[in-house]
């Protein structure tokens, strides 16, 4: 086998995705369990995903990888436990066409490569590890002849990253902490799928920012081991939310959706401030932001945009219906107009249709924005130009599928090197 | 006596405080009842205070009072709680030389005219209630010779302004939350005299702010109605930092003390971030400033500088001995540099010999400084100007004292008129 050339590979895409009770804290780090459980929301991959190929060939002499074009290292153990359990559980896989006929127990001996891009900037803070591991981890899955169901999936997914194992699934989805040492029993299930709740629209504002961030992994670690709330906030609080949540989900009620998503992100960022040292994610545009969101709600009577925010400033607005998203968009470009030298179609990205319902496809449409009634003078009326970088309209989306168009594949077919 | 003419007034001075434990949540609205103990530092009066001239005569025909020169009204029941209060405990007075004896029964009928000024801008944020409140009832416990000694007082001062409890005493002050429902030992006692520990060097920042700030009252209010941390933090957090605060103070322990200043300063704002709607008193200028600090005390090992906030974005940085304030000094002026029309002098105020020290007093001191060793390119090396407004450099100063001398009454001694 050793001396033949063919190269074996698979194209899949996979979903980032937005937790709405959020996770924050590792009950134990090496194998990735968290504190407590999570919800979150698949976002659209029209928009927002990661591409993988994977591509297995007796020519490789090692196992490699490509992130965005640019080779990095896959010697670190959550590369490499992701590797070892999906090897593992590899099967049979046998392509009459190309005359390749792989046994179970020749995977441990063949290398690997593997090409991952996103659609959308790394640094933008989107939770892009949580959908270049899932996709590492479905392609391989898929590759392999993996005989096991997303759920499973998800729990080698998780010890790539945490929230790697809810963008398995589309549409809303909770990660089980589960109670199991091992870990065997924290995954991720479906709770509705992307058309469950089809009214809902999502705008993220990129926030530019100044200050170097903590990253996610070392952050938590320091909640846990420095702040007194989050065990609180672990044991006694986030349990009633997420039962609330999953009915809040099962029954589209947005009301009680907003207020569990805007509290539970908030509680969030509290546990950060409550760390030593205090960690904040948060700059003073995503405090304009929600100021300018509850304003809104509260003048509106019943919720109509709930937001949460990640480990960054990004907010993530998530608009009740269509029509609202479209009020809520005239709202933030009226607030945090692109720059002059900015054009709308490169400011407003993703889904931007919005944009023409919003009658802001053309060129003067920010400058004739009016205010928002329901606010007054209390948020600075002055432009807060370049506050924004730049908003992605998006929705709730499906989760991993195969990309059966080689035209789409990252790596040549013939040599297994990056296009 | 309604048809005398004389007027009979005592002038005081009072200081203001800062919390190094927090005081969030009341459980007595009308009493002003906290949820929890807190411990302040009182500032130096001679850079931060209230001065509060209270006068009696037959010929006032009713209660008047006069802030920083311009008349408010007494009708609150914040106001009208201290006056009860005082005047059910006034004495017999007599003055022999003007010819006045005013007795116990009399004060009933009698009214006053109040003037209060504070020798910084009310709008800074700097516990502003904290001090006129404590000066209220201690000009007014002077005027009507009531005979109770401090901590009584306190607890009258308290139903004006919660903190104004603490602003009794000089040094270091603790308000014990008491049990009973009346609040009759919900007071302030002294831990220690400004003598105890005057190493410590305190440097105010004045940061600018474009949001409009939640007053503390309606900020603790919806924290207590909403948070779900407040209550864990109240009971299980606060009672233990306030023995370890105690035995700091005692042991003039800085480290101990600058880390549970600092987590406590933290912990609060984590609190107001987890009010739903989140109250933000912090901005990014805060952020930057506790990010110095940290970054500072990490690289030399031990701490030598505690920060704590109250509920708005300025910085209050205590500082474990005079060369450590000088360096501190010489680092935040590197950062947060005045505008190019700003005089030092009026820049940092309060004690500014230590200007001199930093080798600040001349006109070209602060371009030449060098950026702090420690800090390399993490904190935005750009200049912040404008972000501080201004700099007051005090130190933990003496409680309240009656103003002798006449010229510096607020009120005319011959109208009851402000001056």
């Amino acid at each position: 086998m050793a001396t033949e050339k063919w190269v074996f590979m698979v194209t899949a895409q996979t979903p980032t995705n937005i937790a709405v009770i959020k996770y924050w804290g590792k009950r134990d780090e090496v194998r990735i369990l968290p504190v407590n459980d999570s919800i979150s929301v698949t976002l659209d991959p029209d928009h927002l995903c990661t591409v993988t190929t994977v591509a297995v060939s007796p020519a490789f002499d090692r196992d490699r990888m490509w992130l965005n074009g640019k080779e990095i290292s896959l010697s670190g153990s959550r590369y490499q436990n992701c590797l070892r359990e999906i090897r593992g559980r590899a099967g049979d896989v046998e392509d009459m066409e190309k005359g390749i006929k792989i046994r179970k127990k020749d995977w441990e001996k063949l290398n690997l490569h593997i090409a991952s891009h996103n659609n959308f900037p790394t640094a933008a803070g989107l939770a892009s590890s949580a959908a270049g591991f899932a996709c590492l981890v479905f392609s391989l899955a898929k590759l392999m002849n993996v005989d096991e169901d997303p759920s499973h999936l998800s729990a080698i997914a998780r010890q790539g990253s945490g929230s790697a194992c809810r963008s398995l699934f589309g549409g809303f989805v909770k990660w089980t902490m589960g109670s199991k040492e091992d870990g065997s029993d924290s995954v991720a299930v479906q709770l509705a799928d992307e058309k469950h709740w089809d009214d809902l629209v999502i705008i993220i504002a990129v926030v530019s920012s100044r200050q170097k961030e903590t990253s996610s992994t070392s952050g938590m670690r320091e909640s846990v081991e420095t702040s007194l709330l989050l065990q609180h906030r672990a044991k006694e609080v986030v349990p009633k939310r997420i039962l609330q949540m999953e009915e809040a989900i099962k029954n589209r009620d947005f009301a009680s959706f907003t207020q569990l998503t805007c509290t539970d992100s908030n509680q969030f960022h509290a546990v950060c401030l409550d760390t030593s040292p205090p960690i904040f994610y948060m700059n003073d545009t995503s405090h304009r932001i929600i100021s300018l969101v509850e304003k809104w709600n509260r003048s509106e009577g019943t919720p109509q945009v709930a937001y949460t925010f990640d480990a960054g400033p990004n907010a993530v607005l998530i608009a009740r219906n269509r029509k609202v998203a479209v009020q809520l968009l005239q709202g933030l470009l009226y607030y945090f107009p692109p720059k002059s030298d900015t054009d709308m179609k490169s400011y407003v990205v993703g889904d931007n249709s919005i944009l023409k319902e919003a009658g802001l496809d053309g060129a003067s449409g920010v400058e004739n924005l009016q205010p928002p009634p329901e606010i007054k003078d209390n948020i600075g009326s002055q432009d807060q130009k370049g506050e924004v970088s730049y908003f992605i309209c998006t929705r709730p989306g499906k989760g991993p599928i195969v990309l059966h168009d080689q035209t789409q594949a990252l790596l040549d077919p013939e040599t297994g090197l990056p296009k």
